[in-house]
C-alpha cells in the first residue's frame, strides 16, 4: 500500500470515507422510503424522505469543507490527490442520488390524492430495490477499493433501464386506456425516471471508483434505453 | 485583489477559466441545437448535438486533470484553492447540462417519426430560449466574479418553473384529447422536464458562483414547480 504523504492524512481520509458512507446510508434508505411511500399510500414517511434531504446536503458541504482544508494542510500529491478529488465528486453525486429520493417522496402526495389505485405503481419497487443494491455496491466498492465490484455495478445498470422501458411501455398503455389517470400516470413516469437516473448516478460513480483504483476507465458502456424504437431515454 | 500564491498559478487558473468558457459556448449551442431540431424536424440536426456531446466530456476531463495537476505543482491556499475547486464543479455542471442537452436531441428522433405536428412543442423554444440565458449568464457571472448577477440568475429560475408547469398542464390535456399521441406526449414532457433541469444546474452554478465571490451562500430560494396543487416537482 502506498505510504501517504502524512500520517495524518490518513486520519482525515478515514473521516471523509467514513462521512461518504454515513451520507450513502442514509440515501439509500430515502430511496427505499421514498418507494415504500408511495406503495403505501404512506404520506408522513414521504414528508420525513423530504426532510431528511437536509441532513444529506449538510454531510455533503460538510465533506467539500474538509475535502478544501485537507488540502490546504496536508498538500497531498499524485495518488492521494485524485483519491481526495474523487471523495469530493462522489459526495456530490451521493447528495444528488439524495435528491431524486427527495422528488419520488415529493410526488407522493400528488399520487396518493388519487382514489383510484393505480396497478403500474407494482412495478417501482422492484425497480427501486435494483437502484438501491447499485447505489449500496458502488459505495462498497469504494470503501474496499474494489475495481472489479465497480465493473458489476456498471453492468447492473442494463437492467435498470430494461426495467424502466418495461414501465414506460406500460404507462403509455394506461395512459391509453384511463384518460382520466393520465396527470397521476405522468407522476409515475417521472417516478420511473428519478429512479433510473439515480441508477445512472450510481453507475457514473463506480466509472469513477474504477478509475481512482486502476488509474483506467471502465470498457465503453452502451446505454440500454431503446430511443431508437421510440421509447426512451 | 489577492496576491496569488504563484504567478504560474495566474496562466493556470485562466487556462481553466477559458476551457469553462469554451464548454459553456459548447453547450448553450446545444440546448440551442436541440430545441432548434425539434421545432424543425431536423434529424441530422439532432444527431449533431448527440456526437458534440463526446468533445463536451472531453474538456470536463481535461479541466479535471488540469485541476488536480495545478493543485500538486502550485499548492494554493485559502481563496485560491476554494477558487479551483469551484473551476471542478463548475466543470461538472456545465458537463450534466450538456448531457440534458444531447436528450433533448436524442428525443427528437422519436418525436419527429409522428406525421401529425404537435402543437405543444411549440412552448419549448421560448422555456428554451430564457434557460440558455441562464446557463450564458451564469457563466458570465463566474468570469466576472459577480455576485450579483450570480442572484439574477437565481431569480431567473422562477421563470422556467412557471414555464415548466404551463406545459405540464398543457400536455395532459392533450393527451387526454389525443390518445394516439400519448407516447410521442410524453416524450415532449420530458424535454421540457431536462430543459427545467438545466435550468436547475444553472442555478445551481450561480449559487456556488456566489459563495466562492462573497464567502457566503444566497438567500434561501423558494423551488417555485407546484407540488401541492399536484401538478409538478
Amino acid at each position: 500500500m502506498q505510504e501517504h504523504t502524512v500520517k495524518a492524512f490518513d486520519d482525515e481520509l478515514n473521516a471523509l470515507r467514513a462521512t461518504i458512507a454515513e451520507m450513502g446510508g442514509l440515501t439509500e434508505t430515502a430511496i427505499d422510503n421514498a418507494i415504500k411511500a408511495l406503495s403505501t399510500h404512506n404520506l408522513a414517511l414521504a414528508r420525513e424522505v423530504v426532510a431528511g434531504d437536509e441532513r444529506i446536503d449538510e454531510l455533503d458541504a460538510q465533506i467539500e469543507r474538509l475535502v478544501v482544508q485537507t488540502i490546504a494542510l496536508r498538500a497531498p500529491m499524485a495518488h492521494d490527490l485524485r483519491e481526495i478529488i474523487a471523495v469530493l465528486k462522489i459526495s456530490g453525486t451521493v447528495e444528488r442520488m439524495a435528491d431524486y429520493a427527495k422528488n419520488i417522496a415529493k410526488r407522493v402526495e400528488t399520487v396518493t390524492s388519487s382514489p383510484i389505485h393505480l396497478e403500474p405503481i407494482s412495478l417501482l419497487p422492484a425497480m427501486a430495490q435494483i437502484v438501491r443494491e447499485m447505489v449500496k455496491a458502488a459505495l462498497d466498492a469504494f470503501a474496499a477499493r474494489d475495481a472489479k465490484a465497480a465493473l458489476a455495478v456498471i453492468e447492473r445498470d442494463r437492467a435498470v433501464d430494461d426495467f424502466y422501458n418495461s414501465i414506460f411501455r406500460t404507462m403509455v398503455t394506461f395512459m391509453m386506456e384511463n384518460q382520466k389517470m393520465i396527470s397521476e400516470s405522468a407522476h409515475i413516469l417521472f417516478i420511473a425516471k428519478n429512479l433510473e437516473r439515480i441508477g445512472d448516478h450510481a453507475t457514473n460513480m463506480a466509472e469513477m471508483i474504477h478509475y481512482v483504483v486502476t488509474g483506467a476507465k471502465p470498457p465503453e458502456r452502451e446505454k440500454g434505453t431503446m430511443i431508437e424504437t421510440g421509447l426512451e431515454d
